[in-house]
């Protein structure tokens, strides 16, 4: 059941955040036929963060809208990749702090074996902090999931 | 308050991680005079996982091992960057669960400000699974305090 | 101090929520005296489902609202079983999650001795999920005190 | 998405479980073509309970052996059910606590459109206390995981 | 259901460990007729701690040793007590850390209305930090529960 | 790194809260050229007694509200006082309850060494319970963090 040489699912997603340029990221998603989304969101709530990452997975076509089954895959890999970014309580605003995060969402097949199927990876990368601006550090999240 | 332009501590040291090649990530760190290392870890035991990133922070002269107000601001970042990688319960074996880690350590001046001081970012990427060669996925996970 | 043999208050919460008939647990328990009663509640906020129950076993009388010492006994059940039903953060609209549940609450005698007295179960079960009809698996969740 | 009206999985892992005479479930499962199975296990260490289910999980074909991807929602799903048996931190023994426990594993079709395919259950339910016979009360737990 | 004036069962129970000279505390307590203990634990394991709190309450005579209704009361409010000391994760060894606590435990009537009956504090304060002698900061605990 | 006969920095903030007459507590802070402050905050939001503390600590320039790194010191020890008072979830009124407490903030070098600088104590004690007059019970949280 190893990893992929080339098929590092969550460094890809991870990278699509953290690189200055992540065009070749982006090509060699492309190349293997990965599907994969970005975009940014910030708030003090947490259901405003997961809102934004399910509606542009259901809107770039990353997931199938219609299946609960890809839903409930998607939810979880959110949750997970929010207690990167929050550390404890997944709570923003209600202790009184916000964030500030691009999120990237990848699917594909990280797996040698055909059988393993597809998985998902959401990341998160930004800031957490006070809401005031530059009372801040930086933050990540990764949630990886079977789909 | 606000971050440098070129001052991401947590970026760093989550890309000397996740690239393959990260040596112009190091000649940026030596550019700015923060110090940083790196290291690998494969434990069932949390505690294990602790003790070798202390352990790395003493021996590169990171941290100084003679205060505890240096080793208590590590401390808290080792454990957040473990709940990244945990996300839930900070706990691996006695979950059955075992990780493969590599860690870096990035301490340096983040902010525009001088005295916003000196902070040190913990970052830990690798794979996390069952005790079976295989059976497992990728995960993060980054601690920032102030020291 | 063991459990009587037909003294299973948990059991007899669970199955007045699962049992498709459940007039001969409610029968069997009436024979033992042991008070209960029944609900619904379906909520984005976990306060409404505290209140919700709270209410109900006012209104039943199975407990006396006027004792703080039964409202405390109650509500530590309550809330160990939103534990079972969410699942490691006890937040529901917050990480944008509804549920639809019923609700049980017995209060008797579960062990031989008198000396143990009276012990209260709060039963929840049904649905979670995202709030979209369908979009939703089941839950349970069993909460006992001493009363 | 809707559940079947006689499709849930969940409260026939629980009933496997909570019912004095069972055998009309497992009737019921076996008309479904679902699969199950039935176990127990006690003990002070989380992990044992986790292996304990995952053994009974492979050694009855319930899971794949050999699919990372079905020991991934198996696991999940053993650790959500485990949330609801601990209710704060799942430990046990490090707590100075046990549990003596059944376990079932159902694993079939919730839902009506085939496309949301086969789900998985765990439901765990016995006792949990010190380490003292009868100084323990009931508890439940229940995961749910598609597949 | 107002709190007694002198009625601060917590209060005793922390100021029995944060007072330099008690006795005027240990007098009140008499005066009362409230049951109170102190004693000490140092350990890497939690299991320890609530052992070592049981054992003093059992020998002393704070809770009836064959009631598992007193045992049950107690231990919660060891939980709850070391979730202040923990502060996140009810964790040491296998995070690394260590604690040096006095702990006191209080059995009293707190409440005007004689059925309020008797609650049980347990308070925990000391020292908590790496395994090496002076790297550790003080922390704090209180559980408070009806018996 | 020994911490001074009379340097307990949690100790004073805690009796600073305990004592009916705590001059003496502020004299000997006083001598010690450790700064300090007291304040009142009942709320059934976390957010209001977290905002509620960062208020008083600016106000009364026990931090410089200009720095971040000040800020996010006295943040984490604010949160961890908080982990004592809520014991499990950082939450109130979304889990029903509300809580009406006193708050101290000391800031003061606890240890022999020079180097090992200053350190900030937040305590809080008070009452948490239902938002019903007398429904509740006393509760204490003690955070510390280099600053």
């Amino acid at each position: 059941m190893p990893l992929k040489t080339n098929g590092r699912i969550g460094q890809s997603a991870l990278l699509l955040l953290l690189e200055e340029d992540c065009a070749h990221i982006e090509e060699q998603l492309q190349l293997s036929n990965w599907q994969f989304c970005k975009g940014k969101v910030g708030s003090m709530d947490t259901h405003k963060v997961v809102a934004a990452i399910e509606t542009a997975a259901k809107n770039e076509k990353i997931i199938n809208k219609d299946l609960y089954r890809e839903g409930h895959a998607l939810y979880h890999a959110i949750i997970e990749a929010m207690q990167g970014v929050t550390r404890g309580q997944v709570q923003l605003g209600s202790m009184l702090r916000t964030v500030g995060l691009s999120f990237s969402i990848v699917r594909g097949r990280p797996y040698d074996e055909p059988e393993e199927g597809e998985w998902i990876a959401v990341s998160l990368y930004g800031t957490i902090g006070a809401p005031v601006k530059g009372a801040e550090h930086e933050t990540i999240g990764l949630g990886i999931n079977h789909i």
